[in-house]
C-alpha cells in the first residue's frame, strides 16, 4: 500500500488537498447490517471542524458529507463506504508568498524532496484538513464498535503549561477545548487569548479512552494492539509522542508500583493502560498524546526558499494556535478505527475460541 | 496478516516461542547483491543475547543462527532470506506453577482470552526471546542501509531514577548497559546491584538515532514515517511509550521555540526529531522509548487462576531486572527495519524525482 | 484489505453501486510528474461505455469522470488521486419483481448468503457498472506505462462460434466488437441480430497484449507476473478462464514444441506468452480470456425465491446480449494496473540492478 | 509484501532454493486448537515428492519436515507455524555447464535480469522444489477445512493427447499419474515410457474439487474467490491456463446453456464451477489448470550465454518428463489454503449474518 490506507480488515483509504475540490474516503470492510446515515458522521465531524469557536482557525467549512455507496435503505451492506465531503471555503488567494520556499517546521521541505513538487495551497495533503475523512470514518467504527459495548471518547488533558485534570466526561462538550474540567476552562481561555496576542502557538496533550474492551484484542508480534494504536495516533498532524497506560511515568517505576495484581473482583490498578503483551485486557485502554505548537505563526522565522537562498518569513493564513484544540475527535476517531480493525481480525482467527475463565473489571 | 509479518516491501516474517525447539524468520524483499554472511547478524545477536552480565538474565543461549536460503556465495540473490536459531538452554523445569494462573501484568490473562489455550513454557511466543529474530533481521537492514550512508545506533538514556547525558557513541559498546557515558557507569550498577537485592525491577529508556537519512523518506497520511516508527517501537515488549525528537517536551512549547529554523548552512535545530509532516529532513532522526519494570520479580504478588480463583504467587525462574538493558539493540533494529522499508517503498514511486534543492545538514 | 482494493505499491480501491448516486475510486501510488487530466481518463470510458451500438445495452451512461485530488496544475503530486462518476441512468423501476428472488447464474444468490441482505437495484455492487472505475484507474496507468515504452492494446479474438484472425490493431476501433479483422464484421453483427431475436446471450475471448515490456516483472514465488495477471482478469465480471500464451493447449505440447529457443538474433517463438518462471522475459506479453454468457435473458428459467419457494422468472431490463463485448477496455485497463504495479515493485528492490547482457525481441 | 508470502489473514510464507541447506515456511493465523502434528503434513508432502515412481525425476528427498512452533502438546496455539525441510540430495555436480547460459523455456533469462545473480544450482527458487512447502502449509488448510465439512481433492483429467475421464476418487490414489480411471493407466504409462524413450516432454491437465463450501465465501470485487484461485494455481510452476467451471467452453455457450437454474430441490447444473459473481454458491467448487510440458528435456536446443552468444545446449540432470504428474497435491494444497483464507475473511465481515434461506444441494 502507499501510505493513504489504514487498517488490515477495516480499511480506510482517504484522498484530498486542502484546496482541491474535496475530500474523499473509501471505508472498506464494514460488516453489513450497520443503520448508518450521513448524521452519524456529521456529529463528529462539527465536532472536529473549524470556525466553532475565537480559538481555532477561522477558515469556514461546512464539511457535510455525503455518503455514495455501500449503504441500502439505510443500512451497510457489507460493501465500500464511499464518502465525499465538497470543500468550500479555499479562498483564491495569491500563494506565490509561500509558493517558492519552506515555512520552518512545516511538510513544506520533506513534500519537496519526496516528490519533487507539491499543492502548495493550504499545505496540499499534508493539511490537517486531511483528517475530516479520518473523524468520517472514525464515526463508523464508533456506531460499530457500540453494538459490541465498545466506547471510545477523550478530553484535553493538557493545554502548554496548563494540566487539567479529568471531572467528567459530560464536561467535555460543554467547551471550546474539550476540556474535562469546566474550572480549568476560564484558565484556558485566557491563555488561549493571551497568545494570540503573542502571535505565537502552543502544544496539547490529549487523553483518549475505550472502554467495554473484551480481552483478547491484538495481534502479537508486530500488530500488538498498542503497536497499532501508537501507529494511528503518530500518524495524526503535529503528534510528536504516544504513551499507554502509564508511559514514560513506567521509566522510573518499580515493577512492584507497575505491576497490575489481580483479584476475583478485578484489576487492582491500571498503570498498563489496558493492555498486556499486545493484547488487550479487558481493562480501559488508555492512551495520551503529544501534540507539538503549531508552526503556522506570525512571528518571523528564518528559512530559505527551494533555490536554498536564505529568506525571512511569516506564515499568513487562517490558522489554529493550537492545534490539539480540534484534536480529540480525530484522536478518538484513530483509535476507533483500530479498535474495530481488530475486533474482525480477533474473530477471524479465534470466533470459536471459548474460555470460562472470567473477564475481569477494573476496580 | 496475521500480525508475525512487518513492512511492506522489505518484509520479516517471524515465529518461533521462548522453549520451543527453535526460532525462525523469513526476510523477504531484500535487494540482491549485498553481501551478507552469519557473522554479520551474530555481532548484533551477541549484543542482545541473555547472560552477558550479571546484570540480565542469566539463562545461557548462543542465539547461533543459520541462513538457510536468499544468499548465494556470499551474496544475497533478491530471494527471500531464512534464517533459523535452535534453542540450547530450554531447562526442563516443572511449569504446574504457573500452568494454571496468570502472572501479574505478564501477557498470560490476555493470550488466554485471545487463543483459550497458550505455550506457557517461559512466555512462549510472549517471551522477549521473540525478539532474537527481530535483532537478526534487522543486522540486514543495517547493512544495506550502510550501502546509503544511512546509520542507526542507539543508548540507554535513563536507568530508573538515573537520567544517563549523551557524552560519546564510542562509550555505548564498553559497559553492559549501553550507557554513552563512562562516569555513570559505577552508579547504574550500584542501582541494578541493590535492585537485585530488593529483588524488584525497574524501568528504562532508550533512545535510538539515525544518521544519513535522506530527506523524502515516509508515505504520508498513515505510513508517516514517525508512524511507523511509533509501530515498530511499541511492538518491543515492554514498551509503553514513544516519542519523536522533543516528544511530550513539545506540549509545554512555544511554535517560535519548537520550530526548526532553516538557512542555507543547515537546520538551526532539530525539535522534530529529523521528521517533518511524516517524511524525513535530512536531520537525524531521533526517537526514544519507555520501557516497563519487568513483570518478574520475586515479590509476592496478587493474581488469579484459570478458574478465577484467588492467588499469592512470585515468579520463578530466570528473568532480566530491567529489559530496558538488553532492549538497545532491539530497538535499533527495528528502527533500521522500517527505514529500509521505506527506502524501498519511496524510490519505488519516486526513483525519477530530481530536485536542484540543497539538501541541508543540521548544524 | 477487503477485497475492493487492488495492487500493492500502485493500489486502486473502488467503491459504488449500478443504482446508487455515483462510483469512486482512490488511485493511490502514482508517481509524481505525470501530466494527467480528465480527458485521458474520458478516452478509455467511452470505449467502454453502454449504447455505444445496438448490440450493447441501451442504459444511457455519460461517464463523465471527476479527478477530485493528486493532480495540481495538471501533474500528478504522488498523493491519492480520488475519481468520481456520478451515476445517471438509474431509472427509477419498480424492482418489487427481482427484489425477493435469486436471478439464475447471477450474483444474487451468493451476495445474499454472504451479507444478509443486498443492494439489488440492478446488480448493486456486482453489476459490470463497477468496472467504469477500473478503466479510469487503468487509463492512469496505461499513460505512466507509456512513459516506460510499454503498450498494453486487447481485441475480440472469439465472439461465441466465430473465431476472429488478428489482421490489425487499427481495425479494432473501427467496429463495435473491438474486432481487429474488418472482414469478420458482418457475419458478428448477423449472428447478433439474430441472437437478440433468440432473446439469448453468448460467450465472448478477449486476447490483451503488452508490447515494450522490459525483462524482470514479477515476484516469484506467489506473486509471479502471470498469477498476478490471473487474479486481475479473473475478477472481471463474467470472465470464467484465463490462458498465459499458450495456455490450454500446452497440454498437448511436447517439450521440443513449446520451449522457446533463444538467439542472439531473438526469441524464435512466444509459446510462453512472455513470462518465464513468472518474471517478464521481454516478449510480448500474451493473455487470452473466456467470458461467459450474459444471464440476464428474456427467456423464461427457473429459480427460487429468498424462501425457497420455486419460480420461472425471465431477467426484464436492459442488457448486454455479449458482455464480451465491451470487455477488451476493461481487460486492458487490468492488465496495465498489474504492469504499472509490478514496475514499481521491481524498481523497488532492484533499481540497482544492471546487467550487460542483451535484452532479445521476438523474432 | 515481496512475493513469498501468500493469504490476508491465513498467510503462508516460504524460502528456500533447490539446492541449499532447505526449505523454511511461516504459516501465521491458524486459528488455535486444531490438532496438528507432522505426520499430518507428511501425508501430502510424500504424495508430491519425487522419485516414488520411474515417471518422475529420480531425485531422492525424504522431505521430511519439522515443526518448529506454533504447536503445543499436539494442538495449534495461534501462533505462527514455522516449518523446516533439510534438503538432503542436492549431489555436488558441476554446474559450470549452466552457469553462464539461459536453460530455453527456463526462470534462468528472467531471474538473471531480475536480479542481476542467480543460483543456478538445480533451478534455485526457481525449481518445482519449493512447492513443497506449499504443500506442507496446504496440508494444515486441509486439516482445518475439514472441522468445517470442506475437502479439497484433485485428479489428473489429461496427460497429453490423452484425456482421462473421471470415474472416481479411489482409484486416484491407486496409481502414480493421480488418475481417477484405472483403466487408462497402462496407456497413460506405456505413453510416458515412449516419451522418455524420445527424450521429451509433455503437458497436462489437473482438476481440483472442493465440496462442502459453503455459500459466501469470496471478496468481491477484487478479492472474488474465483479471482484468489486463478492467483493461487497460476502461481504453480509450469501452470499457463486456469479455468473455472466450463472455463473457455462457455465462450461458445449461449445463455440458456450455461446458466445455473436452481429449483427447491437444488441447483440443476455447475457449469458455473460453484461461483457466482465471485462468491462460492454452495455448489462443488471445479477448477481445471493447464501444465506446460518440462523445459529440462535431453534433445538439444538453440539458447544464448548470459553475453548473448549463441550455444546449443541440453538439460542434464534428474527431471520429470511431465510436471503435471506431481501436480495434483500442490493444486489442492494452493485450492485449500485459498478457501481457509477466505473462510477466515468471510467470518471476519460477516460473522453476524443469519440467513433463513436455504442452501441448495447440486442435484
Amino acid at each position: 500500500m502507499s501510505g493513504n490506507t489504514f487498517g488490515k480488515l477495516f480499511t480506510v483509504t482517504t484522498a484530498g488537498e486542502s484546496h482541491g475540490p474535496g475530500l474523499m474516503a473509501i471505508v472498506d470492510g464494514c460488516p453489513p447490517g450497520l443503520p448508518l446515515a450521513a448524521e452519524d458522521l456529521q456529529q463528529d465531524l462539527d465536532r472536529r471542524k473549524p470556525g466553532t469557536s475565537r480559538h481555532t482557525t477561522q477558515r469556514q467549512e461546512a464539511d457535510e458529507v455525503e455518503i455514495l455507496s455501500g449503504v441500502f435503505e439505510g443500512i451497510t451492506t457489507g460493501c465500500p463506504i464511499g464518502l465525499l465531503i465538497r470543500n468550500t471555503d479555499q479562498r483564491s488567494k495569491d500563494y506565490s508568498a509561500i509558493k517558492d520556499l519552506f515555512r520552518p517546521a512545516h511538510a513544506d521541505y520533506g513534500y519537496h524532496h519526496k516528490y519533487g513538487l507539491r499543492d502548495y495551497r493550504g499545505g496540499g495533503r499534508s493539511s490537517a484538513r486531511e483528517t475530516a475523512m479520518r473523524v468520517a470514518a472514525g464515526a463508523i467504527a464508533k456506531k460499530w464498535l457500540a453494538t459490541q459495548g465498545i466506547q471510545v471518547r477523550g478530553y484535553m488533558s493538557q493545554l502548554g503549561p496548563i494540566g487539567i485534570p479529568f471531572e467528567s466526561w459530560d464536561e467535555v462538550h460543554n467547551n471550546a477545548f474539550f476540556s474535562p474540567c469546566a474550572g480549568k476552562v476560564p484558565e484556558l481561555e485566557a491563555y488561549m487569548d493571551q497568545l494570540r496576542r503573542d502571535q505565537d502557538s502552543v502544544g496539547a496533550k490529549i487523553t483518549v479512552v475505550a472502554e467495554g474492551v473484551m480481552p483478547g484484542l491484538g495481534e502479537p508480534v508486530f500488530d500488538r494492539l498498542d503497536a497499532e494504536l501508537a501507529h494511528a495516533l503518530m500518524s495524526i498532524n503535529a503528534v510528536k509522542g504516544v504513551e499507554i497506560g502509564d508511559g514514560f511515568a513506567s521509566v522510573t517505576q518499580r515493577g512492584t508500583e507497575h505491576r497490575d495484581e489481580m483479584t476475583p473482583e478485578g484489576f487492582l490498578s491500571n498503570h498498563a493502560g489496558g493492555i498486556l503483551g499486545g493484547i488487550s485486557s479487558g481493562q480501559p485502554i488508555v492512551a495520551h498524546i503529544a501534540l507539538k505548537p503549531t508552526s503556522s505563526i506570525t512571528v518571523p522565522g528564518r528559512t530559505i526558499t527551494v533555490d536554498g537562498e536564505p529568506v525571512e518569513m511569516i506564515t499568513k493564513g487562517r490558522h489554529d494556535p493550537c492545534v490539539g484544540i480540534r484534536a480529540t475527535p480525530i484522536a478518538e476517531a484513530m483509535m476507533a478505527l483500530v479498535l474495530m480493525d481488530h475486533c474482525l481480525r480477533h474473530r477471524a482467527q479465534n470466533a470459536d475460541v471459548q474460555v470460562s475463565t472470567p473477564v475481569l473489571p477494573q476496580l
